[in-house]
């Protein structure tokens, strides 16, 4: 946990005595950094990966047979979370549960994570720490084992929360998109839809008269909204698709439509789904994102592995259809989507 | 590169048509991801490294001795930089070279890095790809091989550059922070102080008359100022000093004072500096932070790797000291001493 922060004026360097009564008595810079790492230190997930763990200038984790998988996500303030309605435990569940599901998506055993934190001064010292305790509790839920080896703190304007995220292909072919072939079995672990879902329901009902988040109406929809707040995909399943003999597999975070047809395009063909097996609502399966859940290909004919169920077939084209009738999905764009309320 | 930003209103969600027209031609909400992620790819290095680089759920990257190196580090537009004063380019060599050098304070070689980046959906593409350009010749200058295998785009209205690098230990144990010894020799290999001097003088000659950060002043200071915009730490010396017998390093990001009382202070000795030996300015070489060079142990009478020069020596005791007397550092506080000016 290095975290020099560079630019400061030389004149305003070295201030060791507490700051003026306007600043809040628990805040980060009321109690400085390095009290802050304290208390976090002993609330983050231990990594059995773990070689040499926090405290040095880098960690050094295990790669049992000399490769290891890496994927990074940030979590941005606004864009990604309305901290009306999402907890600082949800904001580090969810972190973890959505990088832990890409390395799950290569076939990999999570293994460890490296987080990177920048929040705004005067943020109470408790937003870290329900933060890491969030990170705890996914990894422990959703990947035993895996923990927190390093990371950063840093101060922003805009709370952010970067993971990056490790795991061991046990000496197995890394699951790509790419490998699908006509007459592959498509089959998914894990929930359709219920991410987004929950997600209508907050912007429904949690919030006030001019459309504004609202903390207390989304604290009494809860276990409903939990599928967006504090998704479970299924990150065990990765390994065991993978030792099933999985062809393709990626992670749904886009929804259902807009991540086939990259699955479908990566492998050069068309994937054609059966309506009746999407769920009640199939627009909303294939349109819902952040799930989380695994799309994955199989040969024709073998047994599927624990966990996954048919849902398509891989066919001759592109694109994707559902019982036999092109499905054109609509895309989402970080850059033009964002409404800017930040919640 | 996956970067599904979430929680925006389902009713925002498809307007794939290009934005009104107060939005500039070539921003990013106006350009729009994917094609954004186009023009930036092409200028990333590749790593020699990397076994799946970027376009999957994750990558995958050689670990040859079943291990690796890894650490994070945030860049933040306000407390960590100015962008009067730094440039596109500048951000991106500085992101790759502070994080290298971390790496390279373990003893290993670096292998691979992946970014995240955040930014205004208003920013002209060409923030992207300068950032893109400099990590390239970061990477090209300081650590040839090592390259960009993954990273994440997201919209933030705080600009921040998250790095995540890897190293390759080359069979060897990490050089730990705890392993200096009462008689080991302490040298550094790299530059004392000229960051800190190039960012005082951004502070007292790239300000216009109210105080503000200025683009064109700081432009006309460019070559005095390269120690603080785009530092070249000695990334190649870190392996060096692994293989010539270090017994501890770390890297100097908050001044010689700060970093080699962490070192004295995990390995259980003092350090006294001769204060010849730092230079014409021993005041500015202790407090100075930035350089990133590498401040390493060797037992005594060893003789030194290429690059170090001796400048103290272990002793019985704790904390540091300069001829005989103690020293007293002054302490960096992102959460206390950034005077919240963005610039």
């Amino acid at each position: 946990m290095s975290s020099r922060s560079d630019q400061h004026s030389p004149d305003t360097r070295s201030p060791q005595t507490p700051g003026p009564d306007t600043r809040g008595a628990d805040t980060l810079e009321a109690v400085g950094e390095s009290a802050a790492l304290a208390r976090i230190f002993p609330r983050l997930p231990a990594a059995a990966s773990a070689l040499l763990g926090p405290g040095d200038d880098a960690a050094v984790v295990a790669a049992p047979d000399g490769r290891f998988v890496v994927t990074t996500d940030m979590m941005i303030h606004g864009p990604d979370f309305r901290l009306a309605w999402s907890t600082p435990h949800d904001l580090g569940w969810k972190a973890a549960a959505s990088n832990l599901s890409d390395v799950a998506a290569m076939g990999a055993v999570p293994s460890a994570l490296v987080v990177a934190i920048a929040a705004p001064a005067d943020s109470p010292v408790g937003l870290l720490e329900g933060i890491a305790d969030g990170l705890r509790d996914a990894c422990e839920a959703l990947s035993p084992g895996c923990g927190v080896v390093g990371g950063d703190l840093s101060v922003s304007g805009t709370l952010t929360i970067a993971v990056t995220a490790f795991g061991d292909l046990e000496g197995r072919a890394p699951v790509l998109r790419s490998g699908a072939r006509v007459g592959d079995v498509v089959a998914v672990a894990g929930v359709l839809g219920e991410a987004a879902s929950a997600l209508r329901l907050l912007f429904a009902d949690a919030v006030d008269d001019r459309g504004e988040p609202d903390a207390a109406l989304a604290a009494a929809l809860r276990p409903a909204a939990a599928a967006q707040l504090t998704p479970r995909p299924p990150i065990w399943a990765g390994p065991v698709a993978a030792r099933g003999g999985a062809t393709a597999m990626l992670d749904l975070s886009d929804g259902l439509a807009i991540d086939s047809g990259r699955l479908a395009a990566a492998s050069g063909v068309g994937i054609d789904f059966e309506g009746r097996l999407l769920g009640d609502d199939s627009a909303l399966a294939l349109a819902g994102g952040e799930d989380h859940s695994l799309l994955a290909t199989f040969p024709a004919g073998a047994a599927l592995p624990e966990g996954f169920r048919r849902i398509g077939v891989c066919v001759d084209g592109s694109g994707i259809g559902v019982d036999g009738v092109a499905y054109d999905p609509a895309g989402w764009d970080p850059y033009r989507d964002w409404s800017g309320s930040a919640g």
